[in-house]
C-alpha cells in the first residue's frame, strides 16, 4: 500500500483497501485505549512465552498451552517452522499465499507443486500422487486466494493420507475463524501426530502493524521451540493486544455477520458485472478473473488505485494468471464504491 | 521480574530493578507520546523490511542498507542466525549471555567452551586454540556478565585469526553503544568477511517491551533473509519508536555521561564494601562476587528481592558461581540504596 501511495499521491488512510484480507470490522473498540494506557509496558522484558496471553488462546481454542506457540503473526511463525524443521521436499499446492515457497526457499528446501481444482473440489487423491518423497504438505483452508474451504472429511483423508507416508502437514487456518467455524472445528483438536496448524491473530483481529499469530503442534513438539527458542518474542504491547481482543464480548460473532452478508453480497453484485468470473470462495474475500479479451488484473489495479481503490493483482500466484485479481470483503459503502467503479471498468472500452 | 512480584508480592513498577541492563535513562522523553499518537498504526501492514528505519540505522552506523536487518530484538536475531546458518560446532566463551547456547542448542549445534579470564585480559591465544573444527565463534563485547570491553585490537586479531581457519564470528556489540563508543568504532565497519555483529536497540532506547535489534552481516549474505525472511519481522509501533529514538537529540549523550558517572561511583562505593570483589567492567552494568564464607548470591537476591530490590543471581552462568551476581548501572538515589542494602548485608550475620 505504501508504494501505490508513493506512486499515486494518496495518503495510506485514504485508500479504500480491497489488496490486505484482514478482519474488514477493525480492531474492537477501545483497544486504542487499552494499548496508550499501557503504553509504559514498553519499558519492561515482556512476559517469557507470552504466557498469560498463551493461556488465555489455549483456553478459546480447547488446546493443550504446552502445545501452543504464540509469535509475531502467522508469518513469522510459518518462517520459524520452515527454519526450524528443514524439511527439504516441500508440496506446495497452487494458487497458495506466496509466503510459504519463500520460507521454504530459505530455509534451503526443494518446492514440489500441485494444482488446487478452481471449483473448489478437492478429495485426497489430488494429493496422495505428489506425496512421494515428500516431507512437508503445506495446506491453507480456507485457501488464500481462492477463499475455497476445504471442510472437515477431505482435509481428515489428506492429512490421514500423508500420514500414511510420513508426511508432516503445516495447515494454515488463519481464515478459520472468520468464516464464524467453531474453534472447535480447528482440524488442530482432531490430534494427529502429523499435524501443526498455524492461525494468524494478526488477521482475525486486524492487527496487521502489530503482529500476532500462533503455531499448534503435535504433542511433544512445541516444548523444545518454547524452551529453547526466543523466550521474549512477542512484545508487550501485542500480548496486551491479545488478551484485549479475545475478551472483546460479541466482536467476533459481529465479524462473521459482516464478513457473510457482504461477501454474499458482493457475490450476487459481482455475478451481475459482465466480464468477471467470481469464484465462490467462503472466506472474507474473493477471487475473480476478467474474461475480457486484454484484460489485466494489472491495468485494473493501476486504474482503481489512481481512483483510490487498492486491489490485489493476483497473476504473480503460481497457477494463476494475468486475469485473476483479488478483492477484500469490506463495509457496505466501500464494497458499493468498488461495484460501482468495477462496473464502469466493464461496460468500458 | 515478574515471577519475583509474584513471589514477594511487590508491584513490578515497584521494584528497584538492577536485574535487567537496559539503558537506565529510560526511552527518550516524549517516546510514549509518539506512540500514542500513532497507535491507528496497528492497522495497517507494517513497511517491509522496516526500510526507513533500517535507512537511517544505516547513515547513523556508517554501514550499507542491504547489509543490515532490522529484528524484534538482539535475541530474535541471534535464534534466527542460528537457525538460518545452522553451524554444527559452535565455541561460546564462559561466562556469556545463555541465550547464545540456546539458541545453538534450538538449531542442533554442538557448543564447545572457552573460559574468558576474569580479570579482562585476553589475547588470541587464549581462543586460537579451541577454533579447530569449529565453525562459529561468538562473542560479546562489552561482555554480558562481566562488562569487560575487548577493545579494538585484541578483537581483530580474534576474528582475523578465525578467519584464516574458515570460523564465522558473531559478535555482539550489544552494549557497544552505552560505553560511549562512536557507532564507527564497531568491528562491523572494518568489513571483515568473517563476522556478523548484532546490535541490541531494546537495551540502547531502554525498550525491552517492545524489541528492536540489528544484525550487520558482510556482503552479499543478508541478501537472502530480506529477500525471503518474514518481511513484517518489525512491528509498526517498533518501526516508529526506532526513528524515534534515533532522532532524540542529546539523549545518547547523556545515557552515556549518567552511566560513566554512575558506574564509576558505584565501582569506588563497592570497593569500600567488606567482603565484595567488584569487576572492573565499562558497561551499563558491574559484575561482582561475594567473598564471606557461606555467601550465596541466591541468598543475597531473596534478602534483597524482599525489600524491593532486584538483582541478577549470576550463579547459572557457565563459568561462574553460587558467589556471583550481577548489577546494573541505575540512578544515584536507587543506586545508593542498593549501597545501602549491600552495606548492611554484609556488616551482618
Amino acid at each position: 500500500m505504501l508504494a501505490a501511495a508513493a506512486e499515486f499521491g494518496i495518503k495510506p488512510e485514504d485508500f479504500c483497501d480491497f489488496s490486505s484480507n484482514v478482519n474488514p470490522l477493525g480492531p474492537p473498540p477501545g483497544l486504542d485505549e487499552e494499548l496508550k494506557a499501557h503504553i509504559n509496558e514498553i519499558s519492561r522484558y515482556p512476559t517469557p512465552q507470552a504466557r498469560p496471553l498463551r493461556s488465555a488462546l489455549s483456553e478459546w481454542l480447547g488446546l493443550p498451552e504446552e502445545q501452543l506457540l504464540i509469535g509475531n503473526g502467522a508469518n513469522e511463525l510459518i518462517h520459524l517452522f520452515f527454519l526450524w524443521r528443514r524439511p527439504r521436499r516441500v508440496l506446495i499446492p497452487c494458487p497458495a499465499f506466496s509466503e510459504y515457497a519463500r520460507a521454504a526457499k530459505l530455509a534451503g528446501a526443494e518446492v514440489e507443486r500441485f494444482s488446487l481444482p478452481l471449483d473448489a473440489s478437492l478429495d485426497k487423491n489430488s494429493v496422495a500422487g505428489f506425496l512421494e518423497g515428500v516431507e512437508l504438505l503445506v495446506f491453507c483452508s480456507p485457501n488464500n486466494p481462492t477463499g475455497f474451504f476445504y471442510h472437515g472429511e477431505v482435509l481428515r483423508e489428506i492429512i490421514e493420507e500423508a500420514g500414511k507416508k510420513g508426511v508432516n502437514v503445516l495447515l494454515d487456518e488463519s481464515f478459520l475463524p472468520l468464516t464464524g467455524s467453531d474453534p472447535a472445528d480447528s482440524l488442530a483438536c482432531a490430534g494427529y501426530d502429523n499435524l501443526w496448524v498455524v492461525t494468524s491473530l494478526t488477521k482475525l483481529w486486524a492487527l496487521p502493524g502489530l503482529r500476532l499469530g500462533c503455531l499448534y503442534g503435535p504433542r511433544g513438539e512445541i516444548n523444545s521451540l518454547s524452551q529453547n527458542g526466543d523466550p521474549w518474542r512477542v512484545n508487550a504491547l501485542a500480548q496486551r493486544a491479545g488478551l484485549y481482543c479475545l475478551a472483546a464480548e460479541g466482536y467476533l460473532k459481529k465479524s462473521v455477520e459482516l464478513i457473510e452478508r457482504e461477501r454474499e453480497y458482493l457475490l450476487a453484485r459481482l455475478q451481475e458485472i459482465e466480464g468477471i468470473t467470481v469464484f465462490p470462495g467462503e472466506a472474507n474475500f474473493l477471487l475473480l478473473r476478467g474474461e475480457r479479451e486484454g484484460f489485466t488484473s494489472a491495468d485494473l489495479f493501476r486504474k482503481l488505485a489512481s481512483r483510490g481503490i487498492l486491489i490485489r493483482d493476483a497473476s504473480n500466484y503460481p497457477g494463476l494468471d494475468h486475469r485473476y485479481f483479488r478483492i477484500a470483503v469490506l463495509r457496505r459503502e466501500k464494497n458499493l464504491r468498488l461495484l460501482e467503479e468495477l462496473q464502469n471498468y466493464f461496460a468500458g472500452s
